[in-house]
Parts: structure tokens; sequence; C-alpha cells
């Protein structure tokens, strides 16, 4: 079996999220981690973000991905037989469902919570001027999205039904850095079921693994 | 100018020498770290050190090393006109001296050092049983040596003469995680030029640039 590969920082919301499905499917990978160093200065890796969005590359065998989604399907696809065997669910309709949620947290989960995970947390460390105004228009649509979260958690237990897929995984990153901060956590914590949706699914070993990636360095020797 | 690559972990103390170096002379590197993880455990690095010693390899254009004394001698050369332009010696005399400690670094302080920060340091992360008589019989052996350095330093700034050298540097890695111990701190403690050498030397700008690398996750996004 060719080897998977994984290149980037695990403190990216990309790289987290390929991370959560491969630690859930129990792939086997090797994770390669590049700082660029300009004397004794470090490069941000934000500037490979732009415009190229070269901030994650995943390879298996010859085949090369770099969006993060894109990736997570391909993973749950090519090691079916392994690991977590409900991440895409197992019958069409299931699959419709995951992939229906799936367009959701992309379309509209993503673009408010991004923009608010880089004005909140990222901004003040690479000491950039924060964007009022785009986090006030993040956090209207991300309640207004988040009403919605809620009404479907009334029905199951997840997002596309009773079990924990990709569509519900694809959150795992952005929410991490918002659910902690003032400044936006209560839009998820004032809603019951998507704050019990998020206890549930942050518990996950997988998950844990990812942070604990995040917040160590590299083991010794 | 071809890049350099850096390929191993900063808390490798191999790969910190070489990091030290790099800093010290201002060289334009990329810090290449891989973890490999089968499912969710991590391979420890140290797997990779047995017996092909694979922890550290350093490239520059076509040329591959992988010993940490040969790449600083390599960079210190290569670099010559840039940053710390002392580290080897300005003529044949300095040269010869700091070729002198680098040896005795090398086939006298090293050993010991290493067989203790392995038992001292790393064995218990990796839940290994210390070897109690490799550490008596290393810390006799680095007591002794150190004599010999607080004696020379009795002379001289620095080991090759009154100029922080690769020498020097060389003693970094291993040093740091000894000298915090208390089982082997008193060692070099309790000897007022070898305790100054060390202050002196691990202020440096350059080594704390590798600490800060070793303690801390890579940057965000």
């Amino acid at each position: 079996m060719a080897s998977v590969k994984v290149f980037g920082s695990p403190t990216s919301t990309e790289v987290a999220r390929v991370l959560a499905c491969l630690f859930e499917k129990d792939v086997d990978f090797q994770l390669i981690r590049i700082d660029s160093f300009k004397g004794m200065a470090r490069k941000p890796d934000y500037l490979r973000l732009q415009p190229t969005g070269q901030a994650l590359t995943f390879e298996h065998g010859s085949k090369t991905l770099v969006e993060s989604r894109e990736i997570c399907r391909y993973i749950a696809e090519k090691f079916a037989d392994q690991g977590n065997k409900d991440l895409l669910g197992k019958g069409t309709l299931e699959r419709a469902s995951i992939e229906q949620w799936l367009q959701t947290e992309m379309q509209s989960f993503d673009p408010p919570t991004s923009a608010l995970v880089f004005n909140l947390a990222f901004a003040p460390i690479l000491e950039l001027e924060p964007d009022q105004e785009a986090i006030t228009k993040s956090k209207a649509k991300l309640a207004n999205l988040l009403d919605v979260y809620e009404q479907r958690l009334e029905e199951t237990n997840y997002l596309a039904g009773d079990k924990f897929t990709l569509a519900d995984l694809s959150h795992l990153p952005n929410t991490h850095y918002l659910i902690a901060d003032m400044r936006c956590g209560h839009l998820f914590r004032s809603k019951k079921r998507v704050s019990n949706w998020w206890d549930k699914m942050s518990e996950r070993p997988s998950w844990k693994k990812v942070l604990e990636l995040q917040q160590q360095p590299p083991p010794v020797l």
C-alpha cells in the first residue's frame, strides 16, 4: 500500500480536518511540517496560504490533493474497510444526507467561521488589525445558521443522522477555535443541541489526538 | 544559491547542534519535521536512530550529510562570509585549536553525556528502564573531563581561545539537558569557569532560538 503523506501544520484548520479524518479511519501516515527560516526569523506559514493555498498538501502514491474536504472524502472512500466505517454512510440515502450537510458546512458554515477564526484567533498573533465589519457580519450569519443546526439536531443526534460522519467532523477545526472565544462562544453555547453536539464530537479520541499535535512539540530524540 | 534543508526534530541533540550553527551563520533554511503515525499512535523518532541514524539529514543542493559536527563544519565553511565568522577561526592556528576541541567534544564529552541524556532525560519519557551502571560510569567520566575543561577555561574565555567557536557550540545540546538535571547538573555547576562558560553560551540568541523551536508548536495557520 502506497504511503499517505500530509504536508502542513496541525494548527491549520484545513490540516486539522484531514488529520481528524485519518485518525478516525485508523490510517497509517506521515505528517510533514515545513518551517522556513530567513536567518533567525521564521517566515509565517500564512504567507504560503496566499494566493496559492499551499498550507496543505496530501499525497497518496501518485495522487495529490490540496482541498481538505476533498481529501477527507478520498480517505473515507479509499480506506472504506478500516476504522470508522460510518464517515460517508453505508448506503445511497445516508451518503446523500452526509453530502448535503458537507455542502452546508463548506458553503454556509465555513465562510463566516473562517473569517472569525482569522480575525479573532490569528490576526492578533500575526499582529494584524482585525476587520471589525467582517466580525460583525460573520457573527450574524453564523447565528442564523446555528438556528438551523439547532432545529436539525432536535431531530437527529448528528447532522446527517444518528451517527457521527464527515459532515460533523468537518465542523471541528473552526468550532474548536470559536467556541472557546468569549466573543463568539455564546453563539454555540446558547443553543442546547448545538452545544451538546460539540461536546460529543470534541470528546472523540481522534480530535483529542489532533489537539495534542497542535499543542505539543514533536517527541524527543 | 541552492537551498538548505534540515530534516529532523529540534528536540534531537544532533538536530539542535545543526540549527544553532545555522542561526549563528544567519543562513536561510527550511526545517522539515516528519512524524510517522501508525493509526493514532505516533512512532517514536528514536526508532529512526537505530541502527541507521536517520534522525538528522542535511541537504544543500546535491550535497547530503547526516553527522551533525560534519554538517556544522560544512556550514561554517560554505557560508564563511556571513553571520558569525569566528566559528572555525580565521587562521591555521585558530582552526587547529578549534579542531582539537571539536575532537575532544566528539570523543570524550559526547559518549558520557549522550549516555546521560538518554538515560536521565529520554528513557523515562520513552518508558524505558534507565541503565544505572551506564549512568554511574558516565558521571565519573564526565566529572574527570570537566576538570580538564575547568583548567582550560582558567586560561581562555572559550575552549579554543577567547571567542565562541564551533568547539563550544557543539557542547550546547547535551549540556542543556544535563545542567538542568538535579542528578548531574552539579558536575557543571560546581566548577566556576565551566558554569560561567555555560551561562555565556546559553544566552546566545542562536541557542535561545533553538530552545524556542524545541518548546513551541509550529505557528498558526
